[in-house]
Order: C-alpha cells, then sequence, then structure tokens
C-alpha cells in the first residue's frame, strides 16, 4: 500500500470528497457532481471549517484523496459529562475497497477522539449497507441503538 | 396541563438536569447525583453553552424543569450541504410522562433545528427502549440506522 496521510480537509479537496460521497450507492441519489462543486457544498465546508468541534478528514495517498469522514466532537451531560465522538460520512474509494484503508481512517478517526477526550464514539449506518455493519463491529462497535432520521422538507 | 416553556437551560437548571438524566433506567447506572453537581458536569454545561452549534434545553413548568434535552446543530457535506439537527439525552419527569410533555417537547425541537434551517433531524434510542421506539414513530421517524457505539475507557 502506497503511504497514506489521514488529514484535515483543505477547500482544494472538496471536489475530490463530494466525488466520493456521490460514488456511494445510497450518495448517487442525494449528491450533485459538477465542476466547480455546487455552492452548498462550498457553504457546509466552510461551517464545518469554522467551527472547533467538526473535523472533516481525507485519506490522501500521494495527491490522491482516497477516504474521507467527519468527525464531529460533542459534548453533553450524559455518562458524567463525557465528550462524544460522532463519525458521519464515512466513504473509501470504490478502488480501494478491501485494501485495509476503511480500517485503518476509522482507527486514526477513534484515535483522534481519544486524543480529544471523547469516553465515546458513536455513529450510524443505514440498515441496509450490511458490509458496513460487519466492518464497524469487527472494529469493536455495538449495535447496541436504533438510529431514527426525520427529513425536513424545505418549506 | 399547566403552561410549559421551552427554553435554553439555565446553569441554575442543571440539578433538575442531572437529577432527570439519573432517574433514567439506564442513566441511574452511569450518572451520580450529589449536591452541588460533579464538577464534571458543570464542565460539561460550559462546553456546551460555549458552543452556537449546541443547545441544552429545558422543559419549565412554572419554576419546575420537567423534561430535558439537547440540539446538536451539525454542518456537513453529505445530501448536498445539509444541515442536521441530533437531538440526545432526552427525559421526561416520571411523573409527567404519558401526558404529552415529550411529544410537545420534540415538537419544540423539531421547529428549532427547521428554524436553524436542517434539512434532516435524526437521533439514536437504546434497543432496550421499546416504549422510545413507538413514541418516536408516531412522531414521524424512521428506524433507518443502525446505531453504534464504542466506548473509550479512560487510559
Amino acid at each position: 500500500m502506497q503511504q497514506v496521510i489521514f488529514r484535515p480537509a483543505r477547500r482544494s479537496d472538496l471536489p475530490a470528497i463530494v466525488a466520493l460521497l456521490a460514488e456511494d450507492a445510497l450518495g448517487s441519489q442525494r449528491e450533485v457532481v459538477s465542476t466547480p462543486p455546487d455552492p452548498r457544498y462550498l457553504s457546509a465546508f466552510e461551517a464545518i471549517a469554522a467551527d472547533p468541534n467538526q473535523m472533516l478528514a481525507v485519506a490522501d495517498e500521494g495527491e490522491e484523496v482516497t477516504g474521507t469522514l467527519q468527525i464531529s466532537f460533542l459534548p453533553g451531560l450524559a455518562r458524567k459529562g463525557a465528550w462524544r465522538g460522532q463519525i458521519e460520512a464515512v466513504r473509501v474509494a470504490a478502488s480501494r475497497r478491501g485494501s485495509g484503508l476503511g480500517q485503518r481512517m476509522l482507527a486514526w478517526a477513534v484515535a483522534e477522539c481519544r486524543a480529544r477526550g471523547c469516553g465515546l464514539v458513536q455513529l450510524t449506518s443505514d440498515k441496509s449497507r450490511t458490509d458496513a455493519h460487519r466492518f464497524y463491529e469487527r472494529l469493536g462497535f455495538l449495535a447496541s441503538h436504533e438510529g431514527y432520521k426525520l427529513a425536513l422538507p424545505p418549506a
């Protein structure tokens, strides 16, 4: 495997990240790919970059972005005031699946949560993503919760 | 029903909120109740208050706090850069369950998410909380995801 660096995303990574989100089976129905990226993605990137409790990250393999995820560091009262690290929008390039990259990227993200003092890491995964479920369970995650979503259509 | 105000929590609400967290079947094993509250709760309260993307809220019924929840407003790239409102740590006082208070509190929280421009509201609920699952489903939430947790014990 080529050397991989996991690092916070830069604005110049945005087209590659949006492409990874759109490459996904569910994402292909939800995302729009264009050059330059849709301004809604740029707004979201700026909001993430402005929030010290958000980290958008990429797997960088010699100038090619081959993976992405976002960590939200969440303060909360429950569990004696434990911080939570929440991982969202995990994607690995199709060409790199099965290579161990996803596992290394998640291990890196969990270490980032630990370094920030989190007592818990949490994520949700669509029930249709059975391969992902086995992946998270191998990493020690427990499917202890039901994950609920409520879409809010524009008014 | 007495008039209820849903509002951001004040520091003086902290003992009542911790008591609500601890009253819960799962919370009773995870929380510590003391006067004054354990300093870890105060630190967590301050972290929430300092973060404009966090809102700890209470149901206030004439000086008695009868419910609580936390909303995290999360920027993200997925779904065309949609903001998400995430609801955590929902609790209703035992004496007020079945009164409709929980439903009103959740409806208020969803409206807050809508007012902040969120395209999605999400929450997870422990798989043992089957009453809560019926409650969320009545409110229109779909259990579309598996919710994974990984505890990070102190090093």
